[in-house]
């Protein structure tokens, strides 16, 4: 293998770039040729390519967002865009494939590598930590750390008057943000996608610490959760509890940027190694992943039939911290 | 002079807990004792009164919000309220008041001072930076850099995808935070309180910038304009422009807390130290405000028939740098 | 078990605090009785302590240092000192001990263990992970952040000049904080306890960068390895290397400091709830440890005869990353 | 006026990058040609010049740091090496620049305009504050807000021990970082370049803060200053006052880097505006200042007879609010 494209792909998250980083320069310390493609799947069907060197990554470690950008593209879902994107790689004599990015990015390469052959590996990059085959996913240390950020400076202001704060983080299919950031902040409650939260229970809890004459509360929500957004939880709350000055902030795109932590761009910076590494091993259809600070490569088959199940010890940790 | 209270009032502003710290310390240093106030009015009407020490304020300079609490009184609106407040503060013979506030918090001090005499110094806090009598007030610089902060990270998302972003930023009747914000994040635009937009000019900005083949964008909206709000705004240019992938983000109640900056803590250092010094010297019925570095003491009637006009060179200097 | 003793020992971690209020309120949840002992064995032996509510640890979750204070007591090496330190728990009813600290304070509970017999467990708060039983210490993950975040503003000024940076982090004994803070800043060389750096190695790597036309490089050390300080090393590459204009940062006390992060936060509240929930099932003579996800009860003597290796593989990320 | 030159010169400062933007995107508004040149005076000296497009600077305004890069020449300083800079700019058509650096820089600049008559217009741009003709200068605002961000960190452990800290900052000349770190970090004492503080006079006053029952206190020393350093001061008064257990932390080239803050980064684009516009108007020989809000331009031999003079009444302030 001499040439190796580098991708993202899906929602950005932090760390992305430190990803891209330790892709070009381990490929360079083995002797590869490394080409950036632009915007994902949409630039490899287009040609968007670009040679990288070590100065093409200088100085981008510590940087939020992806300097390869990222978008999604309808064409790829199509065996035809995969073939005109699968010429424009053989055109360029691309001869391996590193992705960055979540689930439906590596479908998309699943299934390039099915029709076209093409040995490639994917590394986790997803704030919401929700793929399985790996402890961690880059960019969610960072995300949940700005969510606790934001709701540090809340508290400030809820617990200077009497107020109830709804604050919605992300995770629209995973709890793992939502959990730690409730721990971590302290919150009365967190409600989250795998389980149904019923407005009675949280109204029972309310009542529980307001008994305890705290002047304020604070319970996390993650979007998209069956038991209704922040905004609706918070409106159902307000009508039968009139205690508390009821608010809400939903964090938002927020917690996709920033820099990323040590840990994300330690992460980061192991699995684009491992990347390079594992490809010219002659691994191929596989995910990078870190288990116990252990690398193993995943085969995308089996990643993608596994649910990723929240640690349920983390939301009883919750439950015995809210008292 | 001898016993002085001090309560915090209104929305509470970081750098709020660093003017109480300077009130209780300089205190000392001028030999009073001072009793603080909690939750406003509201304590003030209840006698919710505790004496304070060099202790009571150890370890608090670099936090947001205000341990005195906040809270809005309806009673206090009153005259019959502000004469059990009166009547409160006779019986724990404080004889000065500094409150720490907005302007809706100096008007019922004013009201209280005309109506029982009781010598009254406020002191300007408030994130919204929309007091005249003073360049700056408690808050507004910790509160734009927050805000700024979180446009860095949006901006980081934006970037690595083909994203407008519309940012809701505090500052219902004052375009401070959203005009500095918007210089210092490199919106493309910015919505004041002060002036009415159109969704026409808007778009023609927008345009304008687009063909110079930028890839993400991002408009400022401060809260509570007539042109409408962040979501309003941004669903009426989704209609007609569809090149972008348009988001909102409202950063909220967010803005309000944190760790004040250091401008923050050394303006409110030199408010509390100067209303205890102004009050001592037969300061009355004033607020304290730091113009040009000097200190001056501004009758309250005088500031409320003020408005606080907007920089006028502050959005033309806005407007040059979003080319 | 009714009445718990939980103190800080040794160096503080930021972390230490969100362990002190999980131990207080998991007790309450499990209805036992917190005594906080201020001051570590120090005010053990005064008989310092404190009863705790909830109250007691509210709104401290995010703060650093302790606010049980920490020190160092000569008086309980002693056997003298540990009888007396005994008594005092005797007569204050405590039947149950919770010390955070390092291993320095488990040696010193070892041995109170053993002479007294009264159960206790531990739980490892040190910024510098040199503990084995345990993936992660409290306070290792904002330390590495704080450490990474300064290097980040001296990469700003380095790159900014024509500068060779020697930027001196924490970790006497252990390069945990040193590595992965030169992984994720960027280093061009770690220098790190456990292996011995040769000058000659280093200039070499040095001049192998400088070839590749780096404006500027950053070269980690552990304080305290036999390699010497960074003043020293950076005199001796200063004396064979004029190329690059050389200075140096000890970082030092500020990576003690500040708000711990999300993973300290959620790993001290976990280990809080573990030690109670160990002593409660009858654990003693153990420190608790959470060794992929999973909470374990180590014992003190298996803990104290094992050393914590540095992880080889690292040291290679770190070699690969900086071609 | 059609092609402008800009450079950065001397140490670098938070806020320059925001300049530079605001200089190109000013520019062009104008109609000008703007040229970047690198490394200041001695690639001025060598003609390492680029043309700069909004392109150019984007994704610049929240960096620390320089993207023209700084330097020192000493070339620069002979009228030799002046008159072939002249001849650089003369060869590329440069006919006006712009200078964003400290004094020394100006100086240099000064001497080009008087032999060859280049209209020219500075930026004061160090986060030393030090700089007659204008409130503040850019990076000075960060900076400060760099080291009470260290000093918090460093009092979250000096109050978890019995502890006395000096902690050095930046300020050779010039006690404005910290005077204004010392007030924002509750520093017991603060030791400036303009002032001699004698050991006896800092030991009385640490002993009656001890007699306070404090746990810990600060001490801020600017570097360079008459009373020695703070690893000196802290050595004198360690010899007599053994009650505190004394460390002593240097925060070193970390002030220098880092995001700048909203304020450094709107008063580098509000400068950036004016210079361009200044120049556009026939200014020449000038230092843009923003005094109380206005822009004003200052010739360059009345700043440079002048000095800058601390605020008395900051010093007044840091003394009666470290009782």
């Amino acid at each position: 293998m001499k040439r190796i494209g580098v991708f993202t792909s899906g929602g950005d998250a932090p760390g992305m770039n430190a990803a891209i980083r330790a892709v070009v320069r381990a490929g360079i310390f083995y002797n590869k040729e490394i080409i950036g493609i632009y915007r994902g799947y949409e630039g490899m069907i287009e040609g968007d390519f670009v040679p990288m060197e070590v100065r093409s990554v200088s100085n981008i470690l510590q940087r939020g967002g992806t300097i390869l950008k990222s978008a999604r593209s309808k064409e790829f879902l199509t065996a035809e865009g995969r073939t005109k994107a699968y010429e424009q790689l053989k055109k360029h004599n691309i001869d391996g494939l590193i992705c960055i990015g979540g689930d439906g990015s590596f479908t998309g390469l699943h299934n390039l590598y099915k029709e076209h052959n093409i040995p490639c590996v994917c590394i986790p990059g997803t704030i919401d930590n929700d793929i399985p085959g790996t402890d961690y996913t880059i960019g969610y240390d960072t995300a949940t750390n700005t969510a606790v950020n934001a709701i540090d400076k809340i508290r400030d202001t809820a617990l200077s008057h009497n107020r109830l704060f709804f604050i919605e983080v992300m995770g629209r299919d995973s709890g793992y943000i939502a959990i730690n950031s409730g721990i971590a902040g302290g919150a009365v409650a967190v409600i989250i996608p795998e389980e149904e939260t019923s407005i009675d229970e949280l109204i029972e809890k309310l009542n529980a610490t307001g008994t305890q004459n705290k002047t304020s509360s604070l319970v996390i929500v993650a979007e998209g959760g069956k038991s209704g957004s922040a905004m609706e939880i918070a409106q159902r709350v307000k009508e039968k509890f009139s205690y508390f000055d009821t608010k809400v902030t939903i964090l938002g795109h927020l917690q996709r940027g920033g820099t990323p932590t040590y840990f994300d761009r330690v992460l980061a910076s192991k699995m684009g190694v491992a990347a390079i590494e594992g490809l010219d091993a002659g691994q191929t259809d596989v995910m990078v992943g870190i288990v116990h600070q252990q690398v193993i490569f995943n085969k995308f088959e089996e990643i993608m039939s596994q649910p990723k199940d929240i640690r349920k010890d983390d939301l009883r940790i919750a439950k015995i911290l809210s008292i």
